[in-house]
């Protein structure tokens, strides 16, 4: 394996077709699919999780209906073994709560001609101090 | 290489000595020593760059001589070469500067019985959209 020269390519791509069915209540649950059954690590809020179905389960847990998501950092690095580090940056709405600044990171991991989601990081707003 | 079950302390104990070193202007440069001669990345507010000298050369390139740092999440997850995911949020002050939010993600990479930062990527403030 070696790095693979359309890694932007690739991380836009893959947040762009995250997001769009993150973002549909009817296509949500889907998006577990992106993930390794098995090794798969998530981290919401703080709270790790491993494997697809217990990100199913976390997806489905998820209640809100409306998403207003706006992006304003996608940084892509290539990884050496052929995979893809991305880190988002942006602010999102859901219903009628207000607008928070969220963080987002992503590694992606070669299979086949195609990606999956080995680790994701996800955190919401401005936190209290660690 | 397997998962390291120590992945959250290696998380903390490397980001409470990365940014000792960073936020002390006469250490700043030695940080550069955290990262591979020739295979690491960072991305720099959008920059990205490889190897250690270019990594001390932007290191160099930063001139304030006062930071205050204020963490306020650090999320970490095993990686199955034995490396750590780090994604850090906070808020930091660069001399007499206004306070802004930032994000950090590192990725550690296993050598020997320590690790070095093979990928990094930092983001200050809020962004236009992309």
């Amino acid at each position: 394996m070696s790095l693979n020269p359309q890694y932007e390519n690739i991380g836009k791509e893959f947040v762009t077709q995250y997001y769009a069915m993150f973002d549909d209540p009817l296509q949500r649950v889907a998006v577990a699919n992106l993930y390794n059954a098995d090794s798969s690590f998530m981290s919401f809020e703080g709270v790790q999780i491993q494997g697809a179905v217990k990100i199913a389960e976390k997806l489905q847990g998820l209640t809100f209906q409306k998403i207003n998501r706006i992006l304003t950092a996608v940084d892509s690095q290539p990884m050496f073994d052929g995979g893809v580090l991305i880190s988002v940056l942006g602010r999102l709405q859901c219903d009628d709560d207000p607008p928070h600044p969220f963080s987002h990171v992503f590694v992606l991991k070669p299979m086949g001609t195609s990606f999956y989601c080995a680790h994701d990081i996800f955190r919401l707003g401005i936190h209290n101090t660690v």
